[in-house]
């Protein structure tokens, strides 16, 4: 069997973190499938999904960890090109992945206590965003 | 129902990157399966599967990135015990990651417009290669 | 049909590697699916999965990779906040990614001669781990 919805979101940008745990646990625990697998797909070339402690402290170290692996200020091509600035967010999303698959099992995903699933929008401006949770199993 | 391929590449390496896009939404179109999702998995321990807009100057800064990330030039230990030179290669297959799992409907992928499926060759010289198409659904 | 079983692993922390692909494809072969994926998911948000040659200079590397790119060292927020200093334990582990999916046909996992499944514990002290795979197919 298989279940599909599409959540939609409103993102700031730069690195806005937004928890979805919540939305993809009451899917799984609606679909009527009792095991099996949730994916969670950002859809979209400039935003990624991620596990991640959701603790205010660790979220600014995130944007902080980015900023240093992957700057903005860099002289990217793309930039040149298209004149959007926003290399960086590309570069990142592509170093992310946009895919996550998590098991669940009586309708519960495997996850950890502290371990949250966010999506990661790594765009230089507001956007609204789309993310598919597809559940399959038995 | 399971549909499984295997797609064979000749990549250049040192960060040749194939856009595969095509290739993946004609397994999943000619599957007979409508719904589900399909992974891609790079064979192998030099390369890897991302997302990217396959746009000239962003696969030019992707290159970059991986310069400056995991340069080729640290004086990696497999190089001194194996001699091939890809210690780099290697580090930043495992950190891309080989596997990619992208949702379905409708015989139809759900990727954004500016989001290509890509195969990352990071080995440092011309190579034969395998990815695994496989798809699950209804 | 639909097959999970949960692995328990001691880990000693630091970027402690563990190779678990012989147990995830003792799991696949035995778990009567001729064809499908595995879901290799590490519970907890401090540990990482990824495939990479299981050789001791690639080892490591990789955990001189990891000192580079996300040192322990950094005034992490997460570390001011809590006291664990493990702030590089969780980055690493959310860049990382906790889930890997591999296809398989008869039985038999895509993987390269090289290419081995391993636990990575980021985390700074001894715990102890829970990975689940699941194993989805027909």
């Amino acid at each position: 069997m298989v279940k599909s919805t599409t959540l939609r979101l409103k993102t700031s940008g730069n690195c806005d973190i937004v928890d979805i745990t919540g939305q993809v646990a009451r899917e799984v625990d609606g679909s009527g499938i009792a095991n099996g697998t949730v994916t969670v797909f950002a859809v979209g070339s400039t935003a990624g999904i991620a596990t991640i402690e959701h603790e205010s402290g660790l979220l600014a170290d995130l944007r902080e960890m980015w900023d240093r692996l992957i700057p903005a200020s860099v002289g990217y091509n793309h930039n040149r090109a298209w004149g959007d600035g926003n290399g960086h967010s590309h570069l990142r999303a592509s170093l992310q992945g946009p895919s996550l698959t998590v098991p669940f099992t009586s309708g519960k995903m495997h996850l950890g206590t502290w371990q949250q699933i966010v999506y990661v929008d790594f765009d230089n401006r507001p956007r609204s965003r789309e993310v598919v949770i597809q559940i399959m199993g038995e």
